[in-house]
Order: C-alpha cells, then sequence, then structure tokens
C-alpha cells in the first residue's frame, strides 16, 4: 500500500494515524534529531513550508544570542557551562537552547543505501552545536597529518553508520583509531548561537598545540625565520623538477 | 624586524603604513576573500572585535532576505538570477549581495605549511554562497560513489592549493579527475541570503540523478520492494560471518 | 544443481562436458589470463595439484633466463624488444614467453562481491610481467605525491572493476585521473624472465624525474645539503609540538 | 666531501675504511635487512651487479625447496615449523632460510624525503617472507571493508615511517588502528621457499572467514543463490540510473 492510498484507508476507517493528506509527511525523530521526508519535498525545487520543522524554531526571528560553553575530555563533552552532565543531558539541553534559535535545520538530497537519492528535511540543533565545538576544538589540540587521515576516516566511519553497519569490523577498527586521535581533546569552547547560526568565539585548552610564542609576529615571536628558506626549497623539490621535466619533453 | 617593532618604527619616522598598534591585523584580500590575523586574534579565546572584518557586517543585523538563482554548466557558475556572467563578474555580485548579510565569516585555527597552528578569520560571502550552491547540485548530479571518492580527491585537491602545490603534477591528474566528475552538474539552485545564511531552497537540473518515480512513496513507486531482501542479506554478509566467527572464537 | 550433482547426470547421460569428477575444477580464461576454483582447492590448507594450471609451466623448471625489452608510451606498452605491436599481440606473446618460465602464478583467497571468501588459483603470465614493468617505470615518471595518491587511486579503480562497475561514472572520472597521471610514463623497462620471476633489471625515459647530478654522491652532486636542516626542522615541527605537548600534559 | 673525494683520501693516508673505488657502494643493514646503492647502480639502465648483494644468494642457484610452517597470533608472528620463538629469533632463522634462495632482492627506484627519486637495492629475505605469509593470513581472517581500508591506512603508516615520523601522532592512532584489525590476524600459513620466491601453499586459522559452506558449489552449498537478484539489482542501480541519465542528457 503507497503512502496516499494508506492514508485514504485510513481516513475512511477512521482509523488514528498521525498523517493526513495536507500534512502527509515521513517523520522519525529522537533525541538526536528529526527526519522529514515525502509530500511536497519530493519536488526538490518547491522550498520547505514551515510545518516541516518540528525541534527548530524560524532562524529569521533573529532572538537575542545565548553563550555557551561546552568543555570536552577526550573527545567527549562533559560539561555545560560548567556543569557536568551526561551526554544524554547535553544534547537535550542543547536542542533545548538552540532549536529556539532556529539552529540545525537541513535541507539536502542524499544517497540511500538502496540506491536511489532522495530529499530530507533533518533538524539537529544539539548535534549541530557539539560538532561546531569539537570540530574547533580538534583544530586546536589535534596534529596537523593526523587531522588530514582523519577526515577520510571519518568519512569511511559516517558511511559505514549511514549504511547500517554500526557492528561491521571496520567501524570496530576505525573506532580505536578515533580514540587515541582523541587523547588529547580537551579543553573549552566558547559559541555564540544565534539566528541558525552556532559560532565559536573562543577555545581554549590545556593540550593545545596551538602555540603563542610560535605564532605571534610580535616581540617574543620564537620561530626561527632562516628554517624556511630550506623548507620551501625541499618541499617543493618534486614539483620543480616535474616543471622542468615537462618543459624539457615539451621543447 | 617584528611587527610590534615595525609599527612602532613608521610611527616615530612618519612612515604612511595602513596598521597601528590599536589596528594591528595583518590583513590579505582579493575578490575571493580577506582574511585577517595578528593583534588581539593571537588569544584563541578572545571573540574577534567589529573592527576586523571589512568585506561582512555582522549578521545580527538581520536584514529582509534577499533570494538569488545561481545557474551552473558542467560544474562552473554561469548565471546569476537568469543573467550569463563571467566568473569574475558573479563573484563580485555575490559579495556585494551576501556581506551586507554577514555571510561566509570563519573564525578558525588553521594548520600553516611551515608547521604551527595559526588563528585566522576569514571573509569569503560570494564564494561561501558559491561553495553552497555547487554543493547540493552536485547531491543531486553526482552518483553515490563517485561522490564519496570525490571528497577525498578534493580534501586532496585542498591540501596541495593550501600547500603552494598548484602547479604540481597531482594537481593537474586531480583536475583531469573533477572535471569529468562535473560534466553532468548542470542546473539551477535557488538560495535565500540572510542573518549569515545562505540556505538552498531548491534544486532543478536536466541531468539529476534523483528521480521522482524512485523516491515517492505514493502511487507511480516504481521502486520494486521486493529487491531489498536479496540486497540487504548480501550487503550484510560479510559483517554477519564477520560476529559468528567473533562469538565462536570467543567462546 | 550442483556442480557434483550436475557432473553425476553429465556422465549419466553421456553428455560432452569439459569436467570431470576427477578434475572438477571451475574454470575461466581469456587473453588475460586464467582462474581455477573449486575441488581439492576448496580445502585452503591444500596445496595446488599440478593439474590446477594451464598457461604456466612449474617455476622449479628453471629454464634459462630470457630478457625483455618493453617500451611504453604515455603509460601504454607499445612495442616488444623494439617490435611495435598492438596491445592484443604483446600480451599474447608475453604470455607464450613468460608462461613457460612460471610466471603469473596466484593462489588467493579473495572477497567475492556477493560478500563470501574463496580461494582461487590465477595464472597471468603476460599480465604480471606488463604490470611489474610498468609498475617500475612509474616510479621513475611519476612525482611523488602523485605516486602516493595514484595508488589509492588504483585500489579503487580495482575494486570498481573486480565489483562489475566498469561503466560506472567513478570509473570514468578515475580513467580520466589515471591518462593525466600516464602523460610522461614514457620509456623502456628491461626484464629478466626466469623461475617464476619477472625481475626489472633496467628502465630510462626521455621524461625520467630521476636527475644523475641530484642523486649521486660523487663530484657532479648538485644536491644543496645546507638545505636540508630547515627543511627537517620545519617537516617534523608539527610531531615535535605535539611530543612536547604530551610531556606537558603527563606530567 | 663527496664519496669518490673521500675514497681517495682514505687511500692516500691509509685510513681503514669499507669501500674502495671498485666496491664503492653506501650499505646499510641490520637484522630486518641490507640496501645498497651509488656506484654503478646510479645508471639505472645498468643491471646489478653480483656484488651489490650480501643477505641473498643468486635465485637461479635453483637450490631444492624449502617448507615453513608460519604461526601468527593476533597479526604477530609466533612460531616457526611449531617452535614458538621471539620475532627476534623468528627474522633471524627465516633469513638463514630464506638468503640462500635468493628470495627477498628489491631493486628499486624510490622517492626520498628530500624530494629526489634513488635508485637502491634491498635485501630483505626474512622480512618478505613475513609479508607474504601475513598478507595471505590476512585474507583469510579480515573482513572485506575493513581490508580495504586497511591498505590505505597501510600506505600512510608506511609513508610515515619511511619519512621518520615513527612517534607522530598520526603513527599512534594508525597503531590503534591496526591492533584492532589484527585481533583474529591467528593461525597458520605454510610456504614453498625456492629460486626466489616464498610461495603460499596453505593456510588454516581458527579465526577464519573463509566458510567452505558457503565458498563449495557441490552438495552442502549453503549459499542462497535467490538472494543474488535483489543484491544485484540494488548494487547496480546507482550506475544504472547514472547510465539512464547519461544517454537522456546526451541525445
Amino acid at each position: 500500500m503507497t503512502r496516499d492510498k494508506a492514508i485514504a484507508f485510513a481516513a475512511e476507517k477512521g482509523l488514528p494515524i498521525n498523517v493526513t493528506s495536507r500534512s502527509p509527511y515521513s517523520i522519525d525523530q529522537n533525541v538526536w534529531g528529526r527526519s522529514c521526508e515525502t509530500g511536497h519535498l519530493e519536488d526538490i525545487w518547491h522550498a520547505p513550508q514551515p510545518d516541516v520543522y518540528g525541534y527548530t524554531s524560524d532562524p529569521a526571528n533573529n532572538l537575542p544570542a545565548d553563550e555557551v560553553i561546552i568543555s570536552f575530555a577526550e573527545g567527549l563533552p562533559i560539561a555545560l557551562n560548567g556543569r557536568t552532565m551526561s551526554s544524554l543531558a547535553m544534547i537535550t539541553e542543547l536542542n533545548k537552547t538552540a532549536g529556539p534559535h532556529g539552529i540545525g535545520r537541513i535541507d539536502m538530497v542524499e544517497d540511500r543505501l538502496v540506491g536511489i537519492k532522495s530529499r530530507e528535511i533533518y533538524e539537529a540543533p544539539g548535534a549541530m552545536v557539539l560538532i561546531a565545538a569539537h570540530s574547533e576544538l580538534e583544530s586546536v589540540c589535534v596534529e596537523r597529518d593526523l587531522a588530514r587521515f582523519k577526515r577520510q576516516a571519518e568519512q569511511r566511519w559516517t558511511e559505514l553508520v549511514y549504511d547500517g553497519l554500526w557492528f561491521s569490523p571496520l567501524k570496530q577498527a576505525l573506532d580505536a583509531f578515533m580514540a587515541t586521535a582523541s587523547k588529547h581533546v580537551t579543553g573549552d569552547v566558547r559559541l555564540t548561537l544565534q539566528g541558525g547560526r552556532a559560532v565559536v568565539t573562543g577555545r581554549r585548552s590545556p593540550a593545545a598545540l596551538y602555540d603563542y610564542s610560535l605564532a605571534t609576529y610580535d616581540t617574543g615571536d620564537m620561530f626561527d625565520q632562516q628554517l624556511a628558506k630550506g623548507f620551501i626549497e625541499l618541499f617543493g623539490l618534486p614539483a620543480k623538477i616535474a616543471a622542468d621535466r615537462d618543459r624539457k619533453v615539451a621543447s
């Protein structure tokens, strides 16, 4: 039975269901977020009507800003505004704070596991705040090569989870990678929540790799500028040799 | 000479420079964007003061929304609101439209090529609108496996460009990959610009892989639900065999 | 009907088939190679019996060595021992030369697309000689970063082809990458074929990136050893900063 | 001082060094292997002369075959022919057994960290036997998706080690990945060593994912062939939709 036939059948029989032909969406929701599909959304040129949203208000309301400080230990969120809490309490509270600002609305066409593209509206206010904060703390605490490879590993992790392979051997091995990669992702991130935006405005960490004395251009700069010459010459040497070869071959 | 000494020297000698100890930022700018560093920004817990921004207004102003339609052909932007224009005209005009909405502000700690972390403020209003539009059109026109691998290739492309290797052999080969991957990224994307947000509200393409008749749950659904059983069983078979093995080994 | 029942049925009815219960293998073959499975091979501890092989002789025969020179242009083999020939003639002739030396035997457990592991015996004498030669010419003509990324792209290409996705969009985009990456893979490779081994003994190319004047330790060395200090210091700086952080956090 | 000048200087002064202008190689060696460079090897078209080798005999000697069984536990070699031994004893003994067969000779042009290509001769008889055995045991015990991603992770691991970043944060996180990925790489591998070849002839494992009842084509086959239809249809659906689109756009 297709969705429209099922709705007509329920109406005829007086069955109590939560969709009508006026609000015919297929909705899934839990503490992490809410997804909505079908109805007018199946026309991907059609902008979402306001009734598709359930976890967030219109960001154009532009309520007065909220500021939050999220604390992480080894990659996991452990405190909100100085109050230690469980992950469940954290996400619940962030949903309540960020939702009214219209944060976490996502309108996308995605690739379903079964091989077709589908348009979905997601709302994940708390999750999107956590991701913004966590990502920025990683920028401060995770070394460059590790950060670069971690992006590839994250993509694969995400594909596995989306595709339902939560318990797969690759997921387990990636989890071990992530645990080690997160060992030093400890510290605080301050964000401003307003008008659909979760904007990081500060980060601090006892395990930061950001080093003021190397980064400053002012007195106290410890970075030895002399080293740059040798580095740049050899870093670029393979590309330079290739360019010489290209010219030689072309002539 | 460090930056603070250079400023003092210029003041003493009456040299006309564009930085003062009150506005001491190191600024680079071009049509793609504007970057700002040093000064109070070197304290990464310190929120950016308003005077660091030059290309964008405060998104909290929440001006009335603008709507734009950007048209792409083979991955490249070719028209804005139906008017064909060059890439240069496109980015210039989008900067003018998106900047007042505060779109494209980025405050981040990044990894410099020379091995240190540095905090930067970027403003790229037009570029960020283009990226949002292009990315969503790709979701509609690019096949799943290609989209997944392209993310890895994009990351490597970006690292090369950031690291100054624009003319390297790998960059050239990735460009060939991108050209082929973009062959069908043709169509229109509609966005709402307001309050720091560039939000896609519609997409349409003569080369879409989104297929209403496969995606709908209503009458006309062409997707054969019977196929799912065999697919899911075999898709999950390696993970299932591994789980059986794990249990056997553990016992 | 399972394989053993099908063989019994054919024997009973006098049907002419090419397998017997003594030689019960499932064999596929073409000019690229020959694969053999089932029978005693299904016991993966059992060594292959000599009758599984059809394209190669026992490498322990240790026939007198053959030497071949294979010439490539833009990544494709174009001449054997100086005689220009088609790819088809090349592979056919290399099969004839390398097969008697027992080159190209592969005994492996592999992952079938449908999710199970299977044991296969392959023989691909000509293909394995071509791969050895081509791979070594790439080492001489392909720049490091390109070579490193190409390995990932090759793996994905191979997975697609193995999984039957020859005409997929990702395969097409990877082909474009490969074509550009192969632009300078031009030159000659000399190999010795004997006793199961195809060993490269020489390579020369008008597009080589190998530069004698940079690689020699003798008089004429053009490599500026002074550059190494700055390079090593900055190349290792992120790891050094991370090690300092680790010590600080641990104490 | 370049290498040729240093040799002349030592000869003139009567200094006891281990190189002469007739045997001028730069040699590094330890229990894992031996590398040799410079001298006539700097001409990459020149085949290696016999005097470059120190750990291996000529494989063309074709000595009578040796058979070994290597046992692994969680990815590490723990026993040789049933005798438990340390990794050091294992590699030492395998060097002694495999070296006379000429196993583990590698002649390659490689990319040095400092950006130039260099030609090296390596001999690693024991290491190459271990790699062949370990790799095949992984084929039996490691699930497909994990095996595919592990290849990428291995490549990155190898690049880091080659580039001297043994203690880097990425190396540590990859080590954690590898430890989990190797949890079930336990079992025995039998190899024949002869004529330059280390050939796996059997593998067995209490943690094998190879399942005779799924892989056989004979009576007892448990694989449900009916599942293939749904799987193939949906596995290929994205490529099929893309092919339809390509035709539509082209017409």
